[in-house]
């Protein structure tokens, strides 16, 4: 292993480069106008992969964005690990908040700032340059399968298909994934498990046009203050969730359970210090980490309507607007917690309106084992790299295709995130460590040795 | 005046085709990208009065946008009429609601679709043709002051200056101002109240920059729910505003004047038709007349926030806005509705959000007389060419010009509109009727007859 972290840390400034050259194509699945930047992004992961030494590698077309698979089989007496990650990335709006443009990378005290850095081009990169390395030093432990996608940030809505008619080539082990973040650099931590989601888009139509807001107000329903009632009813006093039916399958943890997730660090002081707010919100009852980790959530992503330029327009607008997203725990479903939302939601809507129920994408709930032979070889490979042993935690954001490799191939998965919550990802100026970045890479191998001498036992 | 109105109708092209030469022009004040086009309407008004015969045209500069001055001061013995009037427009968006682009404008089933077709500049211009129509003619039975101003759709706030500087200038007996609107065609009426107008601007900030709303959702506030939960409370069950002490000024009317009121023509059948809505909403124990024109109303005119493009994003927004206006009536004061809301608004912020209220424009309620000789020639001219004696009617927009005049040149003003309510003022496809122009034309002329003849008795 010391030639594979010498020839890591020679070629440091090379896998940045390369990197930044990933970084700087502007891939977000969501927009329709950036399809070629995605296919581009999708080409450039290809080709580096087929670079560093895997065979078969396949631009794999999709109803959506094409995924990209490749594949180093070097022995069927060893185990093998497919890779998991996702070249396509969140919007970049609102850019004017980004100190420099979110594709143009920069590093700025040791952090990568660009769309991406860390969600998850960066953390995919981190497998590519970790599978050269191996290759060029011939250290490579185990066999691996490479399946990078397109459409992680719009709900990976064709992923499913593609696994089930790829079963041949996707027979391994594990699958490991590196897109969810550590506690701290200085107290290293693996995930072990993800909330689930469901994304609608609501629009509220009043009037069949745009009316003069003096000639008509008092007297039609103004759809935005009437959006607006239905969802401040969403929740109660309690900030519960007032979808009849919601919390039905909500696997409630034991005392024990709850009593080992709280043990994560976490200060509340600094949290809202980062933040910036005088006050948390959220589920009486809950802790923090409890109602980011394993209680669903109701959030507004988005809400527009009217007039929202410069100055004033004294404007009663037809039309109202709302993106909202749920995150599920165990054993909540994804449709069905679309279906119990659509239903409440328009059921609440008065008379002077019209609702309609767009439903976007989900994702299930997923908890992963901590005593699999794939976690423990995770949790000793970042004990060696990070001189500390990572602790379980419980992630509040969403990986569906979790779930969906765990039904379809009976595989689980590890979630081997090299990230901080910090990082700002989703936000302007997301960044990564170059720490982690590095750190990332040496540690992967160390996974693929460990993992490949604990499965011979 | 049989030769006034010969040249009128021999004269109807020419008038048509030079008002879509000023329509062509997109000033809208709200806009700084428009500013050119602004001073463009501007200076296209000042050539109009001048070769109408108008004296001492000028185009008076002020801190925003400029105003037009002209006069035809004949006799001294005579009365004085100031016409007043805009040219600017309200922006044009959401603009692919448009059957034709609203800067071209098009007569479809005899009616000019353009923005600002009946929102003022159909109306203003119809002053400058029946003024060209009594010069050409001979018969102009007034001395006249024109003032056209650029600023009225976003709240006329370098007005005030204006006329506390041109005192001298602005000497007359009456404000004539065409800005409103008729029952019906075969209704004519001439508002006799107007609503006054507090508009602000609101920015709810949660954390200091946006979240991935699956790892911090939850925990933390969002600052579109919250701004949803405090805009839900500012009405109560019965449609009443909750500001405190936000009614206390109201002026009721007596039974007496409801029962006048209510007895305008209208249909609630044809009216939610019309906006094609099932059901209208409004405070409790009122008519919808008497919601839209004597009750003051608490209206969403904009909101957004977080991601409002295509897709999904699954950010927890750092910020979240809206436009707020509230329409008041005899005796609100727009400075102290403003200062309730402010007040209000802040006080109900939870700790989780900061609130920063910006506010707009004003303007004040007011109330003009029936009994004057300006509202019986007003009366007369309109019956003439209508055939019928138009009611009085409470209009719900505002005209903060009209409460500046009374305060600072002691005048009164006659309200003597010809648009119609379903004109789609302040909306995608604004229209006037050439029927309502051509009228107007003829009816102004009439007015400054009347005028003149009853201020002799």
């Amino acid at each position: 292993m010391e030639q594979t972290l010498d020839f890591i840390k020679t070629n440091e400034k090379r896998f940045l480069d390369e990197l930044f050259d990933l970084l700087r194509i502007p891939s977000v699945s969501a927009d329709g106008k950036y399809k070629n930047d995605v296919a581009r992004a999708c080409q450039f992961v290809a080709d580096k992969l087929k670079a560093a030494g895997a065979d078969n590698v396949e631009i794999c077309p999709t109803k959506g964005h094409p995924i990209v698979y490749g594949e180093k089989l070097i022995n069927p007496a060893l185990p093998t690990v497919i890779v998991y990650g996702h070249y396509d990335v969140q919007p970049a709006d609102p850019e004017n908040l980004w100190t420099t443009p979110p594709f143009e990378p920069q590093i700025r005290d040791g952090k990568i700032y660009a769309r991406g850095s860390c969600d998850d081009k960066g953390q995919v990169y981190m497998h590519i340059k970790a599978f050269e390395s191996m290759m060029k030093t011939n250290t490579l432990a185990c066999n691996v399968r490479f399946m990078i996608e397109g459409e992680e940030e719009v709900g990976s809505d064709n992923l499913g298909t593609f696994v089930k008619e790829n079963k041949d080539r996707l027979k391994g082990d594990v699958i490991l994934i590196s897109d969810t973040s550590m506690v701290a650099n200085d107290t290293p931590s693996i995930e072990v498990g993800l909330r689930g989601l469901s994304y609608v888009q609501v629009e509220v139509t009043g009037p069949n046009h745009d009316l003069h807001s003096g000639v008509y107000g008092g007297a039609v329903g103004n759809p935005i203050q009437i959006l607006c009632e239905m969802i401040a009813s969403m929740k109660d006093k309690n900030n519960h969730i007032t979808i009849p039916g919601f919390y039905d399958d909500v696997l409630e943890l034991t005392k024990e359970e709850r009593t080992e997730l709280n043990k994560t660090p976490f200060s509340e002081a600094d949290y809202k210090k980062e933040l910036g707010v005088d006050e948390l919100v959220g589920e009486t009852g809950y802790t923090a980490l409890e109602r980011t980790g394993i209680r669903p959530t109701f959030e507004l992503n988005g809400i527009w309507g009217g007039y929202t330029g410069e100055g004033s327009k004294t404007v009663l607008p037809s039309k109202a607007f709302a993106k909202i997203s749920m995150r599920l725990v165990p054993n909540q479903k994804s449709d069905k917690a679309t279906e119990l939302f659509t239903k409440h939601f328009k059921s609440i809507a008065p008379k002077t309106v019209k609702v309609k129920v767009t439903p976007f994408h989900g994702g299930e709930p997923v908890v992963t084992p901590t005593d699999s032979v794939a976690f423990k070889a995770a949790s000793m490979a970042i004990e060696k790299t990070f001189g500390k042993k990572p602790i379980p935690t419980r992630g509040g954001g969403s990986i569906p295709i979790v779930a969906l490799f765990e039904q379809e191939l009976g595989l689980k998965s590890v979630l081997m995130g090299f990230g901080l919550d910090s990082d700002l990802i989703h936000s302007p100026n997301e960044h990564y460590g170059v720490f982690n970045f590095m750190k990332g890479i040496e540690t992967i191998p160390l996974f693929f040795k460990y993992f490949a001498e604990l499965s011979k036992r």
